[in-house]
């Protein structure tokens, strides 16, 4: 019986065309990472499951992760996300190298999704985090980073939006405002995090569920119309929340003075599910209509060593997935054209006597530095131009008996079909006719 | 229990500096990649295990592989190597595309091997196809970039050499001359395999076992005994071999013509494990005394999508492991100094209010294109320089309450200690200094 073509479900292959689109969003990600001055790093595709357990909790690990016990009897898990294994690498060293620690990652990662669109169950994910950064500080360089990254591609602030929030805020909402207990806190957070995906009636049904205090539904309440960062400062002034306040106010008037604040929304229903977030989250949003979704999340984290027995290390840091991101760009129509092959000069020859030449010129043109396409075979004359299109190229060569003999070679622009003779033993020449 | 930090056994985690030089290999292999006008591709990390039964049979499958049964009951596998997936690909495009294609990746790959000097469980690889090529052209290419990848990392013939031979002629050799029959055939390749890594009285016994007719031993001690194409063509010549004679000599004359003949070497004994290959076979070997090892290795298949059910394309391919090159480059010294991260300036400020500034400046300057680490909290005035020697940063800049009051920035030169002054408000003077 003859074997599937296509590749494993919810992953993809990516042919020539697809993997230089793939390839020019990674030049941007490490453009925009190492402008920053984050120093790029990896881990294995394989780790303990015990990491993913400890970090996430069980649901994660029962019902998305790729694990299996491997022949060591080991139980290991395919790399659903980056974080783990960041803060298991951070943590074999932050007690030698200085601090702010600014790394980023390209990691290719699975998790046991129900394919769809935006999300596959093998993605590349562009991670980037700050450990040991004091204040707001390393939150607001996380958001000029994305802010960067994105007007890198060409988008502005018509087309994306960070929205925000912070889990201290939240934590006091609940904790000191409403004064619910731990269980109704994490059931909170849940029908918060679902808050944007169901109907208001939808919302305002789980929330009864809860059987809260009156007060406490009211200030809930209140909290959830909260729609800008005016609002919020309002809101946490009337609720004398001082010292969020304060702490809040700071990182908004950095963001506004330094041109971010066109970017950035507070809403109080960006929680984000995991548990292990303390400080500021937020996800990008896209604006179109069209792609209503969110393409990348993040958020700060004070407690993410602790698994490892080491000293809290504060830290932030976000994930944008491949899949999103390219959905995004296509829908605002952000990306080249990027079909064809990038070749400077398809070099053809039109008998077998040429092959061992046509050889040797590729080899002493690419000396150059020029991208040089070699037909390997004897190419007819008239069908040049067209093989010379399919592969992008902006010059051909086509070398004959007569060329051979005469020890030039033949060259023209495949656009304006303007026609060069080099001689073999000035090359050299080509410097100024191919770029 | 605290959690283990290091990474799972026979993997790699890669810190900034490991990183910079992975970075740097791969950077090298795709700029000769595309100097050829090789195109990208990629597949997924998961393919079903029936694909790898149908290349490579049952050994690997049942000793070295990374399989599991998925969720949905799917046996799978993650990739060992990317020649299958690579055939599945071509498997789903060839009838549309021009030919020859030229397609190169950089996959990581997983086996389950004991972890050893080059070899780990999971490495990535450099892996380049040519499908249908016609003659020889296809192998000629392949080992052309083979060399230039080297070149391009400083290496030359005293550090490498490309010890090759072709099925076609063991084929002939076991066959027509010796006239073994398909059992003793098989046994032949895996002893001939394993000839280099065993004493002559060792190779002497095993193939005494085989009790082969003193004629057929007496040609295969003549084949072993050839140690160069000269030998070679002699003894296809005493044997009547005029075909194979014929079509290996076009292939050596070609090389040799192209400047290929200093980096080749024929050896009879390289006939790689896997039984797919129908043409040229070749490793790469390190000419090292303490690291004489296969670099790489590769051949020419013709029958590679027949498991697919589509029409025969010839192929020709090599994979490159990025451990093995890694010790290549460290052995013979050829790595640049990779160790410290690629700052133009390191972004210092004295007084927490001069943050905003900071991160505004921290903006301009990258928006000129240079790489700009900021330091997001205060800076004393003498650790600025320590700081940012430990990042590699070319140059520093501090402010405090004066620079902030006159509107300028203070520069300084890490290595010449030079100072400059640019204004806020002409900040694109920095393009002179910083360049």
């Amino acid at each position: 019986m003859a074997l599937n073509k296509k590749p494993y479900k919810g992953t993809r292959d990516f042919f020539p065309a697809d993997k230089r689109v793939q390839d020019y969003i990674f030049s941007k990600m490490r453009e925009s990472a190492s402008l920053f001055a984050f120093e790029p790093y990896d881990g294995p595709m394989l780790e303990e499951v015990a990491l993913y357990m400890a970090k996430s909790g069980e649901e994660l690990i029962n019902d998305q992760i790729y694990s299996f016990t491997d022949r060591g009897d080991r139980f290991v898990a395919i790399r659903p996300e980056m974080t783990p294994t960041v803060a298991r690498m951070v943590a074999q060293v932050h007690k030698e190298i200085p601090k702010p620690i600014k790394w980023f990652s390209i990691p290719n990662l699975m998790r046991y999704e129900k394919p769809q669109r935006g999300r596959l169950r093998e993605h590349w994910q562009f991670n980037c985090d700050i450990f040991g950064a004091t204040g707001r500080s390393g939150e607001i360089e996380i958001l000029q980073l994305i802010v960067k990254l994105f007007e890198s591609f060409g988008a502005n602030k018509d087309q994306f939006e960070i929205l925000i929030n912070d889990r201290d805020i939240v934590n006091a909402v609940f904790n000191d405002l409403m004064k619910v207990d731990e269980e109704t806190s994490l059931k909170l957070y849940k029908i918060i995090d679902r808050a944007k995906k169901v109907s208001a009636e939808a919302l305002q049904k789980m929330i009864s569920e809860l059987s809260l205090e009156p007060a406490s539904e009211e200030i809930l309440k209140n909290y959830l119309s909260v729609q800008s960062f005016e609002d919020l400062f309002k809101f946490l002034e009337k609720n004398e929340q001082t010292d969020k306040l304060t702490s809040f106010k700071e990182l908004s008037d950095v963001a506004s003075a330094i041109g971010l604040a066109d970017y950035l929304v507070y809403d109080p229903t960006i929680v984000r599910g995991l548990d292990y977030y303390t400080g500021i989250v937020f996800e990008v949003f896209d604006k179109h209509p069209d792609n209503r979704r969110a393409l990348c999340g993040g958020g700060a984290y004070a407690n993410l060593l602790k698994i490892f027995n080491e000293n809290p290390v504060a830290g932030v840091g976000f994930g944008l997935g491949d899949v999103t991101l390219t959905d995004f760009l296509k829908t605002h129509d952000l990306l080249p054209d990027l079909s064809k092959n990038d070749v400077d000069l398809y070099l053809t020859f039109q008998t077998e006597s040429a092959l061992a030449k046509n050889f040797e010129l590729a080899s002493q043109i690419r000396e150059l530095g020029f991208k040089v396409s070699n037909s390997l075979s004897p190419i007819k004359f008239k069908k040049v131009f067209t093989l010379g299109d399919k592969q992008g190229a902006k010059f051909i060569s086509m070398l004959g008996e007569n060329e051979l003999e005469q020890k030039i070679l033949l060259i023209k622009n495949t656009k304006t079909k303007e026609s060069f003779e080099v001689k073999f033993d000035e090359l050299e020449k080509l410097k100024d006719i191919l770029s």
